[in-house]
């Protein structure tokens, strides 16, 4: 299948399962179920849960219970969604424009967009946690632990409390691989593991997963940061150039658009290397690698 | 033992496992890890830790393995503090006091405090699905389960949310009870039940946990209204009056200063009521239970 095929059908699977679990905005708590389904379902590209999709198809070679993964899938969305609406507000990055749509607080208001995140958040361990999914209950908590874990102080939150820290300021390179890694790369990884893991993944298939997780995400990284330079509002969704205004450190400025463009295609081919060990199942993987740097840029 | 004793006990024990099992402020993610750890330090009765740990004995009949409850009795102190730091916030509440201690935001600024809050949300997940502890891993999940809704949009996030959108408006008693019993009610209860279910607890005997913390999660509300207005910003820790000078609709200006009082009387012999399936080990339910109308006012 054609990865933008397959990008297209499996981000429908996704979003009519998210449709299926999350609340509806009726009763006591509508207006704050409604502005949890904005963000939710505005629009993105659901790339964390077919990454959890595709590494438990990789691992459980075309025998995939989807019912078993999708649970862990929606909740890698929420937990996506709920870091761009506390990314998003004026104590942090103060964008209004997200995907092109305006951002939650902009619309529902600050109290209401850090209570949609923190619904989100928690929404997603509820998913995790659910009985209707049905991998072995051992397995279940070591992918909770995982997904905590990447979102945690020591991945996602902790990225983010570093970008703010470092914002405006010049920093080394090793800083900014700490603050992707977290940031971005401990997500990006933990969905598609995590999917892998629900399959009944072994240790070598794991390590498979996670060095693959580690290289997309941050070809990923790169790719973003050279579209923030050379990309237009309308690709973008967002105000180009937004980087440079914040005097953000990014590849580019680091190292120029070319060596980033070659940096980006070193970080995929090491992704695809990783993913020697498993057969033609993991070709969605392998299409979703090389799909990252065939973005417009 | 007497209750004061049994409180003050378990406090540091909880203290003790929190200390230990929450990173130390070293590293790429120190100043994170730092305002994190100021408000899970700064104080607090540990009231809800207690209430699990005093579920599970109560269901246990004193063999209860104080290892496998300090998890989720962690984690129950990790929720309750991010909502303190989120509730706290410039864009809720606006508080800049709380147990007599400047917040969280007002010594590490707005993103920060969003992160803090976050980070212990997240920590709290990794905390319950964490090898360490022991209980069947199905029990572990619906723990997680349990807890999840108990935090999420349906109890604390959504009621945070409604009590966001009454600020300052009158409201009817039925929307108050709902803004209550999911905004503090049903943390309280979730914090007993879990303790009791990882205890190992019967249909029955969950049942009874249930209405028990029901029962005192607004005996809890109703002697919070009240020391607002009666008591002094010592005892008190932050502003007195401060519902009603943001206008709040709370159980003495409903009902009155005494018959609130009885109302709290009630709900605490409704919980007690609740305890009678159990022996002499439910004695520290019974005696939290007594203990919270007896707080000074």
């Amino acid at each position: 299948m054609e990865i933008k095929a397959y990008l297209n059908k499996h981000r429908s699977v996704i979003e009519a399962y998210l449709e299926k679990v999350i609340a509806q905005p009726v009763g006591d708590f509508a207006p704050h179920i409604e502005a949890m389904r904005y963000s939710l379902f505005v629009g993105g590209k659901r790339v964390r849960p077919i990454l959890c999709i595709a590494g438990a198809e990789a691992v459980s070679g075309g025998k995939c219970n989807l019912e078993k993964i999708l649970p862990i899938a929606g909740a890698m969305e929420c937990i996506h969604t709920y870091s761009l609406i506390h990314d998003d507000l004026p104590a942090m990055d103060d964008d209004d424009l997200r995907r092109g749509k305006p951002t939650n607080h902009t619309i529902y208001g600050e109290a209401a967009a850090i209570l949609a995140g923190d619904g989100l958040l928690t929404n997603a361990f509820e998913l995790l946690s659910n009985e209707s999914s049905s991998p072995d209950p051992t397995v279940k908590l070591r992918v909770i632990q995982l997904i905590a874990q990447a979102a945690g102080s020591f991945g996602m939150v902790g990225g983010q409390s570093l970008d703010m820290i470092y914002e405006g300021k010049q920093v080394a390179y090793e800083t900014l691989k700490t603050i992707h890694k977290s940031k971005t790369g401990a997500l990006i990884t933990a969905s598609v593991v995590s999917g892998g893991l629900a399959a009944g993944a072994t240790n070598e298939q794991e390590q498979a997963l996670t060095n693959y997780g580690n290289n997309i995400g941050l070809a990923f990284q790169i790719i973003d940061d050279l579209l923030d330079v050379v990309s237009t509002t309308e690709e973008l969704g967002k105000p180009v150039g937004s980087d440079e205004e914040a005097d953000k450190v990014t590849y580019p400025s680091l190292f120029g658009i070319d060596q980033s463009k070659k940096m980006a295609k070193e970080a995929v081919d090491n992704a695809l290397d990783s993913l020697t060990i498993f057969d033609h199942h993991a070709e969605p993987l392998r299409g979703i690698a090389t799909y990252i740097i065939e973005r417009k840029y």
